[in-house]
């Protein structure tokens, strides 16, 4: 078994716990076998974004096919 | 004074902050004087866990009895 | 365009995304052009504040005034 | 000349060497040059896995077609 | 909005702003949102490259499509 | 569920698979529930032991009862 | 003696030696002892950005008054 | 053979050194086979305690019992 | 309550807790509420110093009026 | 007594452990106090070597002579 | 093959690409076998030099000899 | 101008201090030109030293004569 890990950030305004969310969303909407995510960065887009945007982000590991 | 920590990883299906709690309070439950926590990793466990599992991993600081 | 980055922590007994808003809450209350902000750390204080004081430790960066 | 690294996780129940060789294997299946690869972590699965599961974290750096 | 990370080693004989620069063009040439790029690496080539090949490892953050 | 980590340094004289098994077994040997192990440092002692000793430190997860 | 060490992101369209100088010349603007500068990291502002931002982060030090 | 390391932070009013001390000594008073100690953080506590107090967290390695 | 941080390097001709002290003494000069410093780096000028001067990087932690 | 510490990289087409012993016995040809070795880095050359090769960066500390 | 690594630090007064220059023509002044170089920090020194000097502290590895 | 780095462990049965100082007066034993140095790693031998022997990990920077 090979797994492989790509880097993705998920965004919210409601909070990190959604931006996390939201990462997993999209990956396991393209990937059949998420497995696990690691939180790698937490951070705020204040001046750009009006509410604030919480971002996540995050190491996805999937598994590949054969 | 001299103080010791542990490394304990709380898991909730709600979120990060009730991982965090869930590993505050299995310390409490143990020792009696919990001081402070220091968060050192976030993950999501997606494959074996049904809902997700938010999973916080911190280093809790207590204090030694003389 | 020159930014500073200072560093804050905020505190909640709400939980992370709360103490991270009053940590950037503080820093528009005296800086007008709050850009974007960098979790640095997560802690929870449990010995001295009841009930228990979440903390988060951003650095804030902001555009300097030619 | 631009060349793109990808970090894939191999897995062996014999030990680290061999979970190196089976990631390397896995991306020259799919990648025509792959030049070299970085240890990032090492691990062991022990729980679910029987015979233990020797886990290597690669980065994998290749040459991009022009 | 889930944006995507993906690491690329530009390369060039004339400095390190060059060899940022290979990598950012090539990005843009496959991928229609480009963001922002971190510099992770730097460093040269020496023995097998004549001139010196200069060589930048970045993080390149494009916006993924719904 | 609630894990906690401790940190074992396993050694041998043939290798660092081995000083990982060696921890590993050690852990088993006391816990009932070992989950997954994290390779921290390899290192080698030569000065005090003959033949040199592997060294291999790893973080050790387990489950902790109720 | 003691030193202040503070955060400043210099950016230029020309290239990162640009960007490092002028964060160092707006700290010389408001500073009159100017030590030392350390690079923390460097980026490229992309999407928002045309012709592209190069970005400097820079710890600056310098000499506090008596 | 196989090595354990817990995690003291030792305590006291006169400097490093003496806190580095603390630790060690209180590690001796439990275990019988304390091999070294590495330095991890150096603080000092400021407003809760007059006169201030150093603090040194120390990992501490020693040897289990068959 | 929101604290704030920033950095100081302290020095001294007797040494590392000396040179701590200068930098805690300085800030309690032009700050109430000095909390808690972390010692970052410790280091000796040599060449331009006699006798050598040790240095401490600190950051100290105060706490913000509102 | 005053130790010293350089860096080398041992190679070997047969695994990490044979690259360790590699630059190992290459210190200790020329060095006659070599006390011990800590693992840096692991890396394995694919394009320009075949078979290939292992690469095991080590910091070797050995003993000054007065 | 073993390799060995030894730490540089060079000077210019025109910019980084320039003091990672001098560095490497330094190290293949007196090594014949000079294969690659990692920048490990970059910095300004602008009290004590005027003009600034750029400084540029590398990782030079190359072949030993048999 | 061109520096280099080495990396020298003093130790003392004393304190820190002075194993800091017992690593400064070996490299300006045997070189001309020592500039200044880090302090990379502080320890204590407890097992196989009595009494305790304190150790300093530093890189001691120098000036290469042309």
């Amino acid at each position: 078994m090979v797994y492989k890990k790509i880097t993705l950030i998920g965004t919210s305004t409601d909070g990190f716990d959604d931006a996390v969310a939201a990462a997993i969303n999209r990956a396991e909407h393209t990937l059949d076998n998420v497995l696990w995510v690691e939180v790698e960065e937490l951070g705020v887009e204040v001046a750009t974004a009006d509410p604030r945007e919480y971002q996540a982000e995050l190491t996805v590991a999937f598994e590949l096919e054969d």
